[in-house]
Order: structure tokens, then sequence, then C-alpha cells
């Protein structure tokens, strides 16, 4: 069952991270490590590291290319992961898809297409389904994650769809990881906050609304709840917190609102799946990104989210959440999709 | 038409910044300091200056006393300003009222009483009529500072109300000058993000109400918006940021938003009053704290807000504010209530 | 070969980390959590918790107590560690070392006593004979970590011994954690650096000639070398930076500087010693507290400091260390320290 | 006497303070704003501002030019203040000194020359007198400023000189700002510090020798001291902290040294120059960057160094200097340049 897999933008700082993450896995062996032509030919371990603790062994001694399909062939690639920036996800994501290859990626060029589906799998996993219409379309498929201040938003809304969910008004405090790197500049975060991420909020708010929208033979039927997101970035190195307000068409209880987060069922048998996808917190100041960012154990630390701070204010449901944003908001989510595709047989 | 005036709370974070306002202050000479009996007989240039520049000259060798009406006397005090912290404010400002004396306090113990207006004089400075009914109860009054979140939020909204505000969510990115000192733990706080301040979202929600509301001649009728709020502490130093979604009746232009705010008057002739009290900003990414905090000019640096990136989404109005939260939501708007009582004969 | 241990200021920071470390360890098992009275009767699940991931499950449902030497008999302790602030460490440790425990202390009441050792074990393992000596005179014996800052710069000097050191001149980058909680007030170094840091360049100075000293029976002869240390704190959560300037007696070439740090031994066969306490980094911008603090792997992960810069310049050797400041610089050499006790029979 | 300047590198972060601090200047009329050709043809008020305030009313029209020397005849230039970056400094600068221009500049391409000097006018105005030498040579003339950090030193050690100056080891704990704008990245420097800042101790090494060094016909003779240099990055916007070790041939008091620094003169009748240039500090924990990098006052904001904690040390005199690394460590000390240069007669 084991997967020779590539990796699209590996020197990166989300490419970094899909490293970390692949060292050891259990389904999957990293064989192409990918970057832009200028880092092509350098040894991994020269890479400007990111992540603190060394570069894997594993991946020291590697050498990146520059993209060229017929090394996908020469390595028997059967998985790519993309860690593509947007502008250059588009084409390389493409060719590859239609020679065949299953690509999870990272990348925001194709989550709005209708045969593409966006996947957290404990959310809607169902929605790879649409995986085979593009099969027979392209030959391969690509199965994207959401933006990364998304995927946790949708985690912790999943729950609440029993008691219908007709609105949600989402403020976030953004990690500067989000950005990439060199991505913001010190001197325009060093002690400050700033109300402007490029494109942030739009994506929330249609993405939030296809993840939790409904599988259809031809694309996903979007849900019909209203979001309204306003986004900051904040001088935190990991972890996006954001303040959660949501309007539900059934009167709630804040116990049996934090009873179905706790009870939110992870997916069991996969190894980058945590066993509690959301972290009820009791504390009257948690989440915080630096003690909770990381939420999880051994190989899915940093793939649960927390929440906190549950209140109903002018009968809304507010609550914070924090989830890490290059973990379950990023390469961790990827691998994750990765793992469900081979585990129920899409690949 | 000069006043003495005495100062509570003097050697705290709030009462330097007093301190420093007042220099040369063309109303107001200040000729009392007073601190707990932990600094009493110090000199005023051995504190703990937090401000940067140099503490003024002419308080330099002032000497700190600890609180005794009899002082008050002695120095022939007419105008009390408080930066006593909540507990003790109680105590004291009532005994002073009783005494006669106009008191301008930054402290929220007084804030809820039906006889006592919060009040930003651009905003609700009718509310000030309260003072009558107060000078027949105890003698002398209490006028109060709003919380400073609440201060940036309402002169914003003040501009809004021809569209008939309905509703108010608001989240905030609240600097740690704001809990005074020492106030936050560096632990806490370094390169995080913490959503918790004691009882700030009460404060918010419930002061905004009576600031917008009506005055009548027992108290305020308080205004109908709902308003929910959620509190995040961030690691900057001076400046309150708050993404605003709003809720308005009547239908809107965004332009005619923006042209509102930037005409929103100000109180002409007063030395802190600033000419414009809403700096509308056009640029994708301002307001930001470390640039836009000390928006103003001389005396009333500091004392204007700034707002931008006002969008219409899901047919709310959406837009960021930055307030300066111990200038405008502290040691300056009680001074610039003060020169108004002045200069509007309640003293 | 297990002991019972006791940790005293186990709310505290410090106390943390060694809960931290302690979890699982091979040879000690935690009993007895002593805390100030204030504290006293909670569960240890229920302390202000500033570590990140969760409170260890074995230690969440322990009662804190407040100190009572019958608790310690109770208990049939074998074994204190000490992280008590420093002016209560002095009457309770030396009140527990009359009554025949082995006190392995992070304080620094005792650490200039001539007959108590500051042990780094890999730099002076051998000084811990002067626990003979306190046995004699008092029952028991007190073992003392170094200073924070003081550990980190020992570990480096110790290889340059063979060149003859003559003088050391020391600047520290010092992160907050070494403050404890609260500790430093995030008004003052938000976005800041203090030069000041009460005590601490006194005992860089005194420590660490006092670890690089000679074992005599009596107690230790300091080491000649004149140093010379600057302190100032920085906002970084974990692990203190030190720029240092060496003046060695004979010539040397960095490349056998570099080789004798890498070479440079420690223990085998402790569970908490790491195998290569120095690492030396080629890269032209390393050591940095985010990248390396933690270096080190499973239970002696940020008990190596990191080393790199190396230069000569106007014949002095210049290199900068970074060392865990409570890690190897607190609890983790406490640790080490105890159990390099129990192997060498000192228990 | 009024003259006409242009500025090289208008839009970048030195270039802004250059703007900033020319506003309304009694010398000099900003009349050409040079940038790359990317900004071409941009108004001002379109730059990216990074200084908080607005941008000056003056020079918000303003059109932002590409390098053409015609434009500076045209403009009627006397003067060229240079922000460039050091790479494209040397065409440029050596360009215009051959079209007679008097250039002041903060580029470190020329420093070095032999016929160029590097002038802090307090410290070493009479070795603008190399400026015959150049004008003969080329027509017009260059003087530098030294690199940031060296400009605080070498003001701190000018009074020192009476007890001769034989050796300086210098930590320095610099400001993010130094490095321009986008400079550091924020994933680099956000709760981190970094010890490596590229050919900053090869200039502060060197620098400071010329500086302090005598005026010779044909060039500098180097002051004999050693100066030993280590640099580090730290997340603060503006001021370099620098902890000092001196090595000083006659014997000395600490509070003469205080004495010499308290009493050392400003260049009196020059607007930008400050009346005290060094400040000296009596509490335990000054000099900070976010309370003294603005040390002065008027258009000598941030003229002015703090100096404070001194000690003698193993015989050595240890004290820690701020200096505002884009004022006196940049614009403003090439302005005071410019107005000396006026004053006495070299332009």
């Amino acid at each position: 069952m084991r997967k020779n897999v590539a990796l699209l933008g590996a020197t990166g700082a989300m490419g970094q991270r899909f490293v970390q993450m692949l060292d050891s896995h259990p389904y999957f062996d990293l064989r192409l490590l990918i970057s832009s032509s200028r880092h092509a030919g350098m040894k991994y371990s020269h890479v400007h590291w990111l992540l603190g603790d060394e570069i894997p062994e594993y991946v020291r001694d590697m050498q990146v290319e520059s993209f060229e399909p017929n090394l996908f062939e020469k390595e028997d690639i059967d998985i790519v992961f993309s860690a593509l920036p947007g502008d250059v996800a588009r084409d390389i994501e493409g060719l590859l898809r239609e020679r065949n290859y299953a690509i999870f990626s990272n990348a925001s060029a194709y989550r709005m297409e209708e045969d593409v589906p966006i996947v957290i799998p404990e959310v809607n996993g169902e929605h790879m389904r649409l995986v085979h219409l593009q099969k027979e379309r392209y030959g391969g498929f690509i199965v994207t994650n959401s933006n990364c201040s998304t995927s946790g938003l949708v985690l912790a809304l999943a729950p609440l769809q029993r008691w219908k969910l007709e609105e949600v008004i989402v403020s976030t405090y953004q990690a500067i990881s989000g950005a990439g790197y060199p991505g913001v500049a010190a001197m325009d975060i060093n002690a400050n906050v700033v109300p402007f991420i490029k494109n942030e909020e739009e994506k929330i708010m249609r993405e939030t609304r296809k993840i939790l929208g409904t599988y259809k033979q031809e694309g996903i039927e979007m849900h019909p709840a209203k979001v309204t997101a306003s986004c900051v970035r904040v001088p935190v190195r990991d972890g996006h917190l954001e303040s959660v307000v949501v309007r539900l068409d059934k009167d709630f209880e804040i116990s049996d609102i934090k009873k179905a987060m706790r009870e939110f069922k992870g997916i069991s048998g996969l190894p980058t799946a945590p066993f509690r996808p959301i972290i009820v917190r009791e504390e009257e100041n948690r989440p915080q990104p630096v003690l909770d960012a990381y939420a999880g154990h051994g190989r899915s630390r940093g793939m649960s989210i927390s929440v906190g701070r549950f209140t109903k204010i002018n009968s809304y449901l507010r609550f914070f959440l924090l989830v890490h944003n290059t973990i379950r908001g990023g390469a961790g989510n990827a691998i994750l999709n990765a793992e469900y595709a081979v585990s129920n047989g899409y690949i």
C-alpha cells in the first residue's frame, strides 16, 4: 500500500512543513522535491529552514529539482503534494492532472472549480467523490485544502449543523507563518496588527459555504448560510485565532454545543487523523496560539483545533477557535486528505 | 477661568498620561498628585515612567501625596481627575462628590449609575446635563469616561445614526497599555494573543448603548441597538483596533458613510478637541496601531480615531477603527470632558 | 534504584518545567508538590500552566501542599528538587538539609557557600564530592544549579580550557521566561530591550569562576580568568543568547576550537544527559532562540547548547552561544545533577 | 543662504526619514525626489509610508523621478542627500561628484576611500577638510555617514579620549528599521534575536577607528584602538542598544566619565544639532529603545544618544548606549553634516 510521492514548492515555508510531516510516514515515500529553478540542484540540507529542530535526516541529502514532468515518471510517482504559490499552481497542477496524477494541493488555484472538492475529511469526506468526475474528464484529479482560516472554522461549524446554521460572522487573528517566507515584513507587523490580508476575507466567505455544502453529482451545492469575515494579521508565529459569532435557527444550550464539539468524531485508523478533532477548553482565557497551536499528539500534533469561551449573546452563539495554520490549515490537512483517499480507494 | 486640578492615581500608567497631557494646559493647573500610600512622599521624578520622552519638567519636583480630603481644600482644588483602579474609585470619588468637587473619572465604578453620564463630548455632550441632578443630590458630580474600547466605537457609530443603527458586532485587538502597569505579564502576551479581558465585553455592550442613548431628566434611556462584543489582547503597545460589523435599518452607500464620518464635527474652541474626530483612511491596509494611534496634532494628538476598510457584506456595513486607548480612551477624553464642562458652564 | 522525589516551588514557571521533565522519569517518582500556602490544597490541574501542551496526566490530580517537613517523611522522600525563589530558599533548603535530604536546587541562596558545589555534570561533576563534606556537617546536602546564563557559558568554555582561558567578556540576550511568572511586565519588554537584570551580571562573573575552578577538600578554588558580563532582557520566550569574547593564552585555530566543542563529551547512560552537549552550527546566522532553544531529542531536548559564528578578532576568539534557560539553565540541569548523584553513589 | 536639495532613494525607509526631517528646514528646500524607475512618475503621497503620522504636506504632491542628471541642473540643485542602497550608490554618487555636487550620503560605498571623510560633526568635524582634496580631484565631494551602530558608539567614545582609549569591545542589539524595507522578514525576527547582520561587524570595527582617527592632508590616520564588535538583530522598531566595554590607558573614576559625557559639547547654532549630544541616565535600567530612542527636542529629536549603567569591572569601563539608528545613525546625521558644511563655508 506504500505510495511514492512528490512535493511541489518543497523549499518554501509550507513545503518545509510537508517535509517535516512526511518524515517516516507509514504510507508515503517522498521521492521528489520540486522547487523553482533558482533552487534546482541544491541539496535540501541547504534550505533556509524555518521550523526549529533540524531538517529531517531522510531528506538532507536529497536534491531539489526544477519542475520536469519526466521526473515524475522516472520516480514512479503516485501522489503529488502541492505547496505552490497560487500563481504558478494553476499550470503545473493542471498539467499533472492531465498526466493522471492524484494531486493534493494547498494552493487556491482550483478550489472554486465545480468539479474540484475542498476537503476536510472529518467534515466533508464524501465531497471527495468528485474525484471520479475529474478522472473521467482529465485522467487524474485535484483535491484541495481550504484556505488556512477556513479549515479551522468549518471544523468548528460542522457539529453545529444540527441546530441549523444560518449565519457566521468571524474576525481573525492570523499568524505570520500564513504568509509564507519572506512573507510579512517585520517593519509592518512588529508590535502591530494589520487589518488586511489580500483576498482572505473573500476566500473564507466562499470556501466555508462550499465545504459545508451538499455533494451533487456535478458539483457542490453551496450551503445557504451567510458568512461575513474580517481578517487581521497579528505578530504571532503559528496559529490563527478566530472570534466567531453564529446565528442558529434552533434554540440551543451552551452545554449541548460543547458536548457536540467534544464528541465530534475523528476518522479512525488514519495516521495523521487526530482522535479528537476539536478540543474544548474550559479555562476563561483559552485558546491561545502559544499554548494551543500544537494540540494533539505524535503525527497528529497540530491537527486538532481548540475552542473556548462559549457564550450566548443577543441569542447568538459566540466562541473562539484556534487552528494551526500550516498543519491543519496546510500540509497536515493535505496529507490527511491523501491518506483518506488511499484508504477509501480513490487511489 | 483657570482651574486648580487634582489627580487621583497619579503614578500609574493612566495617571502618567494625565500628567503628560496636563503639561502647560491652558485651563488647568495641576496642584495635587494623589497616589496610594506606598508612593506618598516620593518626588514625582522618581516614578517608574512608561511613556517615553522625559517626565515633564513642571511636575518633577512635586511630591506625591496619599489621599487626604483636607489637601484638596488647602490647594483650593476645583476639578478632580481620577485614574484610580475600579476597586478604590467608588469610595474616594463618592466622598469627593459629597464635598462638592467636579470629578472627571476614567474608573468604571459609577459608569452605570443612572444619574452619572458617560460622556464623549462630540457624541453625547448633552448627557452632561445629568450633572445638575447630581449637584442637587450630592453637592458635586461625577462625569465618567467610557471603557477604552467603547470610546472609539461610539465615535464611529455616532455618524451612522442617520441610517438607524440596529445592531453592532465588534471584535477587538487591544493594546497592553490598556491593562495598566505592571498589567499583562510578558509571558502571557509575547508573540501571543489572548481572547479574554475581564469584564471588557460586558462593558462595551452596555456602555455603548448608554452613550448612544437619549437624555431624560432622570437618566439615560439606553439605545435599542443590539451590541455583541468579543475582546482579545494583542502584543501592541498603544492603540485598540476593532473590527466592526453594523446592521443599519436604512439602505446605504459606502461613499455616503465615509462622507458622514469625514464630516463628523469636532467641538471647536476646546484645547484638547481634535478638529476632525474621525479620520477616514483610504489605504487598503489601514488603520494600524503603529501608524495611526497618535492621529491628530499638538494637544489633540491621539484624540482622533482612524477608520478604514469600509465594505458592504451580506447587507452589513463592515469597517475597522483604531482608537488610542489611553488618550481618547482615557486621560485625553477626561480632560476634554472637563474642558467641555468649564466652557459650558457646568463648573 | 527508583527514588521518591519532592518538588519545592511546584506551581511557578520553573516548577512547571520540573513537572514536565519528571513525567515518566526512569529514576524518579514525584510524590510531593510543595508551593506557597495560597496554592495549598489546590489540584495541580488548576495551575496557570505556561508551557504549552497539556499539564501532564500523572500530576493533574495531585494536590499542592504547603511546606511541612512531616510530609517529606510521610511520603518517604529521598530527593528534593527546589524551584524556590531566592528569598525563601535559604530557610527551607537549609532545614531540609539538616533533616538529611539530598537537595538539588535551582535557587541562588547557597551557590556561593564554600561547601556547596554548583554543578554542570559534563563540566565539573567532580565538584559533587563536596557532598561528603556537607553530609558530615549537616546530615544532608545541597547541590545547586548555576544561574541560567552561566550554565550555557561554562559548557562552552569547558572545552576551551586546553588553550588556557584567561578572560571572558560576555553580553547576554535573555528570554523573559528567565524572570518567572508574572515576571517581566509586557509594558517593559514589548518591542523593547532592557539592559538590566538584577544581580545577574554579578552571578555570571562569580559562578563561572567557581564552576571552572578546582576541587579542593575544603571547597572550590576559583578559576583565575577575568569575567566581565553585561546582561539584557529581550522579548524572546525561551533561550538565552550570549555573545562571547574570549582571550586564550595559547594560540588557536578556529577549526580546532570547533572540533573541541563538537567532541566535548556528554555523560553516557543518564536519562537527561544529551549525547552531544554542544552543537556546533555552521550557518552564518545561528544559533537563534526560536530555532535552537530545544536542541536535543527526547528527554534531553533543550539540554544541549548551540554555538556558532566563530571568528578570530584582535586575537580574541569570538562566538555566540544559545542555552535553554529553564531546561539546561534550570530544571533539566537539576534533574541531571540528581541522576548523576544517584549513578555515582552520592545518594 | 537657502539651498536647493535633491534626495536619492527617496521612497525607501531611510528616504522617508530624510523627507520627514527636511520638512520646513530653515536652510534646505527639497526640490527633487529620486527613486528607482519602478516608482518614477508616482506622487509621493502614494509611497508605502512607514513612519507614523502623515506624509508631510509639503511633499505629498511632488512627483518621484528616476535618476537623470539633467534634472539636477534643471532644479538648480546645490546639495544631494543619498539614502541609496550600497550597491547602486557607488555609480550614482560618483557621477554626481564629477558634476560638482556636494553629496551627503548614508551609503557605505565611499566610506573607506582615503579622501572621503565619515563625519559626526561633534566628534570629527575637522575631517570635513578632506572636501578640499576631493573638490580638486573631482569637482564635487562626498561626505558620508558612518554605519548606524558606529555613529552612536563614536559619540560615546569621543569624550573618553582624554583617558586614552586603547580597546573597545561592543555587542549590539539592533532595531529592524536598520535593515530598511521590506528588510527583515517577520518569520526571522518575531520573538527572536538573530546574531548576524551582513558586514556590520566589519563596518563598526573599521569606521570607528577612522572617525576617531587623525586628519592628515592626504587622508585620515586610523586611531590605534582595537575594536571588537558582535552584532545582533532584535525585534525592536527603532533604536540600537550597545553594550560597551572599554579599556582606557589612564585610571578613571566613573563620576568623571559621566561628567565628561554630560559636558560633551554640541555644535551651537545648527538647526539639527542637539544641545546635549549625550544624555546620561542615572536609572538602573536605562537606556531603552522604547523610552530613549527619540531623546532630544524639536528638530533634533533622536539626535542625542543616551548612555547609562556605567561601572568598572576588571578595570574596564562598562556602559550601555542607545542611538536612534535612522536619525543620528542616518538621515539626521547627514542633514547635520550638510548644515555644518554650509555654516563652515565648505559649500
